[in-house]
């Protein structure tokens, strides 16, 4: 079966992400298939189809790129940040899994991308600089009691965290309990970074203490950092505070 | 003050993951330090001053980076992977908070890369598709035990999970033990990926089940991904199966 689907991980924002490995997938592809926003991030090429789709119909669009690289085509899916990291990698597995056997033949590349708690780390400085976890806070595909429990565990494992999925409008309050579940198990001061749209024009950054973190600070286009009891800030005359984690821990 | 540092992350092996803001810091950089063998990936450049360096003197190699910087000089500094993730920046602001005061006045910028986590998942499909946590194994700068608590934490947290630094000649059975822990924890038959060298020329990725995975499987260069009990299997015909975490959890 000579069909083949590439999984191609934009980064964050703009170009200046985009590796050249997933440049020259995207040159490759006869078709993209892509929620609308990150499709918009490709730039339109001759010749090329283009399949936007909704955000919440994942297996949905999965599904079809796969039936189109059946018919031979060589398909690529965008994803933003990294396709392995609570985005399109492992729906398309599960639409594989789930779907026709002659999906199995087909040729699957994954092309990793910067996923966005790597670039919100770089941009306040090294806070995932030791051990560290990545949670999606959604309950859309796993009962609230398993985010709660991980949160303690990880809280009282010492990691750093990267929330993926903060919020919703369906959800407005649970960040706050997620807020309030850490500052049970971790220090008031730990830093709390939000990133929003961190590597687009309207980026922005915000650090504060863990005691004054609260929900409405971020949306769903934000990923949170929080620290462990180890990260810290160094102060800088006229720039903002770096924070980090330092390499060296266990003094608990 | 006018002198620039750009922590600038490489990614895994060859130029295919330098992203385009990488390659345009490496470019504007009067000098580059570095770890030789991820100096030598970069293309000699007329003009431009290398400072190769030992790996085990980051705390030193930050310093001279910094002194450089701070006489006005535009320096880079690389780090394999992203200098983010058990890298370059979080030793490059150690250095900073325990420095002159002058070097709080540099600019500094950190320019995320691939991370070997993320390489390996996309070669072996999406073991890291739900919450996972990222461990450094070595225990030069934290006791064997809080790695040990760790694994232990992450395990019930139902985290999948990477490993950097999995062995060192210094600690050879370690990886072991860390594995008789998971054993302990976790089913027989939870799949270990062991990623040497991705990325590279002579990249290899073999997975087995827990049951069979052994600390000799394992070099400095190798990042191993542990899944979660959630974590399966899709065969294909003629093909390596695909390893993947769902993204629905929480049916423990």
């Amino acid at each position: 079966m000579s069909g083949k689907l590439t999984v191609i991980g934009l980064g964050p924002g703009d170009t200046r992400f985009l590796t050249p490995e997933a440049s020259a997938a995207l040159e490759a592809a006869e078709a993209v298939y892509g929620y609308g926003p990150y499709l918009d991030r490709v730039p339109a090429r001759a010749g090329q189809a283009r399949h936007a789709s909704d955000n919440r119909e994942e297996l949905d669009r999965a599904g079809a790129a796969l039936a189109h690289a059946a018919t031979g085509a060589t398909v690529a899916m965008v994803s933003g940040g990294d396709p392995g990291v609570f985005a399109m990698a492992a729906a398309v597995i599960e639409a594989i899994e789930a779907g026709p056997a002659e999906w199995r033949g087909l040729e699957l590349v994954i092309v990793p991308g910067i996923t966005a708690m790597l670039a919100v780390a770089a941009k306040s400085g090294a806070p995932l600089g030791h051990d560290f976890c990545a949670i999606s806070l959604s309950d859309n595909l796993k009962p609230w009691e398993v985010v709660e429990k991980r949160l303690r565990l990880a809280a009282q494992a010492g990691f750093a965290m990267a929330f993926y999925n903060p919020v919703s409008r369906a959800r407005p309050h649970q960040l706050d309990t997620a807020f309030d579940i850490l500052r049970e198990e971790l220090p008031d001061t730990v830093p709390v970074i939000f990133g929003r749209a961190v590597g687009r024009p309207d980026e922005r950054l915000r650090t504060l203490p863990l005691a004054h973190a609260r929900g409405h600070m971020a949306d769903m286009a934000t990923c949170i950092i929080v620290g462990s009891a180890e990260t810290r800030l160094v102060e800088r005359p006229g720039r903002p505070a770096l924070v980090y984690t330092p390499r060296r821990a266990g003094d608990e």
